[in-house]
């Protein structure tokens, strides 16, 4: 049953045959600090890491990251894993070129203040309460508790890069955005 | 069958039950005209807009498109579609900033050149020479295409603001990143 694309200016309503079993499969994001970022995605976000490449000749590592909690029938096997990963949705990419750990005046740019550009990634989470205070309990820094601004149930977190995490529990938001 | 997971300095094995339930739902990019990132989301990569929340207030409007070829289950009425939207994998959120659509100077940053950071999106295709020839015949703007540089069987073309959007086949990538 296909269900109604919102239509707007510009919007092609007919999926083209040529894209299909295209998948939105990753986001990559840079990080100065594998070991810092790893910890942080690892534990406050709880996401599982599905596979490192590593590409000496031109010094960088990317990680690759995912937010799988229960089966999904992930593979052991090294390169139907990489398969499986490139295959998803929902993946985290953290690009790391060798060497900016250990250059303390070393910063990313997260895209919100000028030049402008890419804003945020988002967690929906079961209960946003419950998840403010797994981040308090955690030290989390804030952009936005979700009682600041004018944005009520929304919150944003900081990575340890500083990139916007957006952070919003589905059920509350069905008014948003409505007149 | 819990899978194992890849353990490199700061992982955390054990994912806290504080974050059961999270989801990486979504990146969001700015955009200068809805009307061109539309045509090129909704056309040359298949996507569908499953809502567009307005905020005149603060004179901006957000869509939030998915790939999604087949019934999902993707609800109709207009609280629910939302809910939906933010809890699924794998959402664009464009952010619209009124009026930039009508000043031929505005730009936004990619994030590849300085002040570096986010990266890229990056769709996974079923056969990359067809998704080629798919943006070929539709004008698209290559970074890279998959026979230059040192990646071969990777692509990057250029969505209409100038950000990156890596192509992939899952099934040519095994071998990436092995020794």
């Amino acid at each position: 049953m296909p269900f109604t694309t919102e239509v707007y200016p510009g919007v092609n309503t007919v999926v083209p045959e040529e894209t299909l079993g295209f998948t939105l499969n990753h986001t990559m994001l840079r990080i100065i600090d594998p070991e810092v970022s790893l910890a942080f995605y690892s534990k406050v976000l709880g996401m599982r890491v599905l596979r490192k490449l590593d590409f000496p000749e031109m010094k960088f590592s990317l990680y690759f990251l995912a937010k799988v909690d229960k089966s999904e029938n992930v593979p052991e096997e090294i390169g139907a894993r990489t398969q499986w990963t490139f295959s998803q949705r929902g993946i985290l990419e953290l690009t790391h070129n060798w060497g900016t750990e250990d250059d303390p005046s070393f910063k990313y740019h997260d895209g919100n203040a000028d030049p402008k550009g890419f804003g945020h990634i988002c967690f929906s989470v079961p209960d946003l309460a419950e998840a403010i205070r797994w981040f308090d309990a955690n030290n989390v820094q804030y952009v936005k508790r979700p009682e600041q601004g004018k944005m009520k149930d929304v919150a944003f977190i900081k990575d340890p890069d500083g990139y916007w995490i957006e952070i919003v529990q589905a059920s509350l938001l069905t008014q948003l955005g409505r007149a």
